[in-house]
C-alpha cells in the first residue's frame, strides 16, 4: 500500500498534468511537477518509480501515460458513487458542490432524519436515514460522507458500516475510528483552523526574533 | 517551531481533555490519551515533554494543566477572528456552521464580489471585496478563508496578502502557496476524497489476498 503523503502528492501532479493537457502539452519533466507541487525533482522521480513509470532525463514523462496510471491508482478510472449522511449546513453544501462531477465522483443520495428535508425528486434525492441500507445495495455504493451534528456521528458511523459501505469521510467534529472492514478518514475543520493559527502565530515570532 | 504532526496531535488530545473535564475528571494518564487518539502512550508523553509539562508515573497529568498551555501553543487563549472571501456553497455553510464560537472563532465577516449578496444588517455582515483592506486594519484581522471558485483563488491571494492577513485556510479546489509573510494551508476536498478511495480499494484488495 502506498503512504498517505504520497497518495496527496500522485493526487497533485494529477491536477497539475490535467491542467498541462488542456493546454496540449504531451510531456512533462520531473523539475516542472516538482516546482508545481514545492517538493524536490528527485522525491517526483521516486514517485514516478513507485508506482512503475520511468522517465527519461531528455524527454521527461509522457502526460497520458501518467495520468492514466495515476487514475487507476486513484480510483479515478470510473466514476465512484458516494452517499452523504447528515444535510445540514456542510452537507447541503456538499451536495450544491459542482466541482465532484468534473472529478469523477457522483453523489447518489443525501440522507437525513429529518422528514422537512426529505425530497425524492431533487436531482440528488434526499432520503430517510432508514432507507440507506436498501439504497447502499441496490446502488452498489460503497463510500459515504458523514455530515451529522457531533452527537450522532458515532451512531451514524455504525449503521454505514452495517450496510456495506466502505469507505467514510468524516467532517462531523469528533475523531471517528476506524472500523473492522472500513476506512475512515476525519477532516477536522476545528484542527485545520487551529493548524492555521499556530504556523501564523510562530512564524510571525521567528519573524520578530530575527529583527 | 512544533511540527504539523505533532500540532495536530495537540489539538486531538485538547478535545478528549475538555470532554474530560465536562465530566469533572481532574487527572488523566498517557494510556488513556494514546487510546483516545490511537497513538502509542510514549508519543503522548514526547509531545507534552516538549511542550514543557512533566507528568507523574503514579499520578498522571492534571488535565487544567494540559490545557492552559496546549490553549496558549494553539492561540486558543483569545479568540480569533477570521473573514471568509467567497459566499458560495462552502462560504455559506462556513458563515452558518454553530461550532465556531464554542472554539474561540469569531467569523466577524463575509465577502463577495456580487452585490446580490451583501448584506449589512446580518448576524455577520457579508460585504464587497474592495471594503476588505479597510475591514480588516480597523478590526485588527489576521486570518483569512478562501471559498471562492478555483479560477478566482489566487488573485483574492494576493488581495489577502496585501491587506496584511498573515494565515490563510484555502478550500478553493486549487494548490496555493506560501507567500511572502502569510501562511497558507490548502483543505482540498478532492484530494481527501482521492484518498479514501485509494485506501478503500487498498486494503479490500488486501483482504482478498489474504482470504
Amino acid at each position: 500500500m502506498i503512504n498517505r503523503a504520497c497518495i496527496i502528492r500522485l493526487s497533485r501532479y494529477r491536477q497539475t498534468l490535467i491542467r498541462l493537457k488542456t493546454l496540449n502539452f504531451v510531456k512533462v519533466f520531473s523539475e516542472n511537477l516538482a516546482n508545481s507541487a514545492g517538493i524536490t525533482a528527485m522525491l517526483v522521480r521516486k514517485d514516478f518509480s513507485l508506482i512503475g513509470i520511468s522517465g527519461n532525463k531528455r524527454g521527461g514523462y509522457q502526460i497520458d501515460d501518467l495520468i492514466t496510471v495515476i487514475d487507476n491508482i486513484l480510483g479515478k478510472d470510473k466514476i465512484q458513487k458516494f452517499v452523504v449522511i447528515g444535510i445540514g449546513n456542510i452537507g447541503r453544501a456538499l451536495l450544491n458542490y459542482p466541482n465532484f462531477k468534473q472529478i469523477g465522483i457522483e453523489l447518489a443520495a443525501g440522507f437525513d432524519v429529518d422528514t422537512a428535508k426529505h425530497n425524492r425528486e431533487s436531482a440528488i434525492p434526499i432520503l430517510p436515514v432508514d432507507e440507506l441500507g436498501k439504497f447502499v445495495k441496490k446502488h452498489g455504493i460503497r463510500f459515504g460522507i458523514i455530515s451529522v451534528p457531533e452527537a450522532e456521528a458515532q451512531n451514524t458511523l455504525e449503521i454505514m458500516v452495517q450496510t456495506g459501505i466502505k469507505g467514510i469521510l468524516n467532517f462531523a467534529p469528533i475523531c471517528l475510528k476506524e472500523q473492522p472492514g472500513c476506512v475512515v478518514n476525519n477532516l477536522h475543520l476545528e484542527t485545520e483552523i487551529e493548524n492555521i493559527i499556530y504556523f501564523t502565530n510562530a512564524e510571525e515570532k521567528a519573524r520578530s526574533l530575527n529583527v
